[in-house]
C-alpha cells in the first residue's frame, strides 16, 4: 500500500501555489504559477531518484529506471493546471499519485521490469488556451504543434510564446515515445461514486464532447433612444440560442448535456444594445450520434433565431474529441486491483474529458477514479478526502506495478 | 448665423483625441485622454477669451463676460467623455457649439447683458462609472459628492482617485453656481429627426430611467460530469431573465424600451457552469408609472425564474431618474429661435438622459436636437453631416443669446 500521508502532504504543498480566492487554487496553464508547479514536482522526482525529459509542449516526463532499460515504460500521470477558480485535486492528485508509487517502490525497495515515467501533461484544462488537453492531444498526433503554438488567450498572448516564456519549452520531439501502457487516476468530478458508496471508478469509456463558438453580430445602439422595432440586439439572440442549448441538451436525457460557461459581451457599456456577443457552447455524450445531432440542432436553431431577429450568426468548433473506449486488459488490470485491495467498485463513464481520451489513441489505456464531494469540480470548494485519495493511488499503484511487471 | 466650417473642424481636431478602432472614440471619463480632451477645450476656449473654473467633480465652466457682470449666467454645454466604442458627436457637439457661440459673438462684436459659460460636465456617459450624468447629478443635489467619488468602476479603481489622478479635481465647490438658464444641444440618437425630414428637435420632455444591477448566483462546477438535474447554471438563469426584460419592454409598446447592455459571467471558461452572472437591465420610457411597473415585474419575474432553477437572485438599483419636463419659456426660446431661422422642427422626448434633465431641476433648462444618421448612436460609426450640426448650433446660439440679452 502507498503512504496515504505522504500523498495528501504533497497534495497540499502543491495547493500553496497559485492559490484562489476561497481555498481552492488558480494555476492556469503556462503562468508563472504554472512554472512554479513545474519546478516543485520537477525537485521532488530528483529527490526520488528520476530523471526528467521535457518536450516541445512542455510535457514532463519523469523516468524511474526497470531492471529491463529496453523494455516499453509504463506512464502514468495526469495534469497539474487548474481552472482560473479551480480545486486542488483535478489533474494534481493524478499526477502526485504518480510520484507516491515510485516513492513507495523506493520504500519496499520493488524494482519493476519496466521503468515507469511520471507525465505532467500541459494544458488539460483549456480554459485559458482552448481546446482541453491541448499537448496531449498534440502527443497523439490529433493536432499540429504549430496550430497548437499558436492558440491564443483572451489577452491575444499565444500559447507557444508563453510556454517559452516561462522557460518549460524543452527540445524533445513531441509523440516520439512509444509507451507499453498508460494509466490516470482522476477525480470523478461528478455524484455518482459519493452517492453510492464506492471507493473506486473502474472507467471503461469517456462521453465525447464538442465546443462550438458562437459569434452573434447585431448592431451597437443606445438603449434609450433606439426604438425597440429597430434594435438588433445580440445579448437578447445570445439569450435564446443559451435557451435552445438546454433544451436539447435535455432532449437526450440522461445521455447527453450542454451548457455554455464562456460568454464575452461587446462593448459591455449599461447603455449601449450589445453589437456582439462570443460565447462557446459545450455539448457531450458517450454516443457519437447525440454529439452530432446536437451540433446540427444548434447550427439549425442558431440560424433560425438569428435570421427572425435579424442578427448575423458564425459557428466555429473550437474543441471537440469523440466517445473513447479504454483498453480492456488495462481496464481489467484497475478492477482487479480494486478487488485484489478489498475496495468496493462500479464501472463508469468519465463525464469530463482527460488526457487518457487521447493517450487511449496511441497507447493501451485505462482510467481510476475516485469520489469527490457533491460531484463539485471546476468549483475552489473541490473536495475529497485523504481515504479517497489513498484508495485510489493504491488502485493506481497495483495497476501499474502489474503492467510493469516485478 | 455660425460658422459651420470652423465648428466643424474643431469637431474634428477634437476627434483625434482617443480615436476608436473604427473611425469613433473611446475617450471614456477621467482617463489619460479625458485629460488630454479637456485641455484643448480650455486652450481654445482662453483663446475666445474666456476664464475657467473646475469644480470639485472636474466639471468645467468657460466663462465669458457680459455687460452686466451681476446678471445670472446663461450655461450652455454637454459633455466631452465618450463610450468605450463611441459616436464622435455623443456630448462633444454641445460642448463646441457653446464655444462656437462665444467665437460667433466675437466675430460679430456682439456684446450679451448675462455672461455666458460654456460647460463640460464630467461623467455624463456612466459606461466606466454608474451612473450616467454622474457630475451632473452632484451639481444638481442628486447624490453626494462622497458617494460620487466612491464609483467604482470594473478594475476596481474610484472615480475620486482617478479625477485626481488626471488633474482635473478643481477647488470649487460643486453646486454653488445659480444659472439664468441651461441650455443643451444634442444629436437625437434616435431616428425621428432623419425619418421625418427635420432639421430641430424642440426638446420637451425627456425619459426616465432605471437601471437594476442583477446578480444571479448558481453553483460554478463541470460542465461535462454534473449531470443536467444537478445544475444550478447562472447563466441560463440570466438568459431567462433577458428574455422576460423583452417581453416587459415590448408589452408597454410604444411607451417604454428596456435591454441589458452590460453582462459579466463569472469564471467565464469553456468548461464551467456559470456560477455568476452580474448584469444591469435598462428600462426607459417618458411615463413614471411605466418604469415602476417594469421594475416591479422584473423583480417578482426574475425571483420567479431563479427560484425554480434553484439560483439566488438580488437586484440593486444603480441608477436612475424620472421623466423630465423642460421648462415652457426655455423651450418656447428654442421654437422661436428655429422659426425665426427657418429650420423646419418638431417636438420631441428625449430617448436618452443629460446632463440637461438634472440641471432642469435647479434652472430653467431646455435641449435643442439634430439628426443623426439612422438614429444610430453608442456606436463607433455615429455620423451626422456638418449642415445639421451647423443648424442645431445656429438654433442654440439665438436661443441663447436672447435669453442673455443683448
Ligand atoms: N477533467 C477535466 O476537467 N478536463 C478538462 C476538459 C473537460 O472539459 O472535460
Ligand atoms: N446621451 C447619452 O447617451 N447619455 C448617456 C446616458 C443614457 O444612457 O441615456
Amino acid at each position: 500500500r502507498i503512504n496515504g500521508d505522504r500523498l495528501w502532504d504533497s497534495l497540499m504543498e502543491m495547493a500553496k501555489i497559485g492559490p484562489g480566492l476561497r481555498g481552492g487554487n488558480n494555476r492556469q496553464t503556462v503562468t508563472d504559477e504554472d512554472g512554479e508547479g513545474r519546478h516543485l514536482f520537477r525537485k521532488w522526482c530528483e529527490e526520488a531518484g528520476m530523471t526528467m525529459g521535457v518536450d516541445q509542449m512542455g510535457n514532463m516526463f519523469m523516468r524511474h529506471e526497470g531492471t529491463d532499460p529496453d523494455a516499453l515504460p509504463v506512464y502514468v500521470g495526469s495534469h497539474l493546471d487548474t481552472q482560473p477558480t479551480g480545486g486542488k485535486y483535478d489533474g494534481v492528485l493524478g499526477v502526485l499519485a504518480g510520484l507516491e508509487i515510485i516513492r513507495t517502490l523506493n520504500d519496499l525497495n520493488i524494482k519493476t521490469k519496466h521503468p515507469i515515467v511520471v507525465t505532467n501533461w500541459t494544458n488539460e484544462e483549456g480554459t485559458r488556451f482552448a481546446p482541453a488537453m491541448l499537448a496531449s492531444g498534440v502527443f497523439a498526433g490529433m493536432h499540429t504543434q504549430d496550430w497548437a503554438y499558436d492558440r491564443t488567450d483572451a489577452e491575444g498572448l499565444k500559447f507557444g510564446d508563453e510556454l517559452e516564456r516561462i522557460g518549460w519549452k524543452g527540445e524533445e520531439k513531441v509523440g516520439d515515445r512509444k509507451m507499453h501502457a498508460f494509466f490516470e487516476l482522476h477525480i470523478e468530478q461528478g455524484p455518482i461514486l459519493e452517492a453510492e458508496g464506492k471507493d473506486i471508478g473502474v472507467v471503461t469509456h469517456g462521453q465525447g464532447l464538442s465546443w462550438t463558438q458562437v459569434t452573434v453580430t447585431g448592431k451597437e445602439s443606445h438603449t434609450g433612444s433606439t426604438p425597440m422595432p429597430m434594435r438588433k440586439n445580440a445579448g437578447l439572440g445570445m439569450a435564446k440560442i443559451l435557451q435552445l442549448v438546454d433544451e436539447i441538451a435535455w432532449s437526450h436525457k440522461p445521455d447527453a448535456v450542454g451548457a455554455a460557461g464562456h460568454i464575452d459581451v461587446y462593448p459591455n457599456s449599461r447603455n449601449v444594445i450589445p453589437g456582439k456577443v462570443v460565447f462557446t457552447v459545450d455539448f457531450r455524450s458517450p454516443e457519437l450520434s447525440v454529439i452530432e445531432d446536437m451540433e446540427k440542432r444548434l447550427a439549425a436553431g442558431a440560424k433560425e433565431i438569428c435570421d427572425e431577429m435579424g442578427l448575423a450568426v458564425e459557428l466555429e468548433k473550437v474543441g471537440g474529441f469523440d466517445p473513447v473506449k479504454f483498453d480492456e486488459k488495462c481496464v481489467t488490470a484497475v478492477r482487479n486491483a480494486a478487488e485484489r485491495l478489498g475496495y468496493s467498485h462500479r464501472n463508469l463513464i468519465s463525464g469530463a474529458g482527460h488526457d487518457a481520451c487521447w493517450i487511449n489513441r496511441t497507447a493501451p489505456t485505462a482510467m481510476v477514479m475516485c469520489p469527490c464531494v457533491d460531484g463539485l469540480s471546476h468549483n475552489e470548494d473541490e473536495e475529497i478526502s485523504p481515504e479517497w485519495a489513498a484508495a485510489g493511488t493504491d488502485v493506481l499503484f497495483h495497476a501499474v506495478v502489474e503492467t510493469a511487471e516485478i
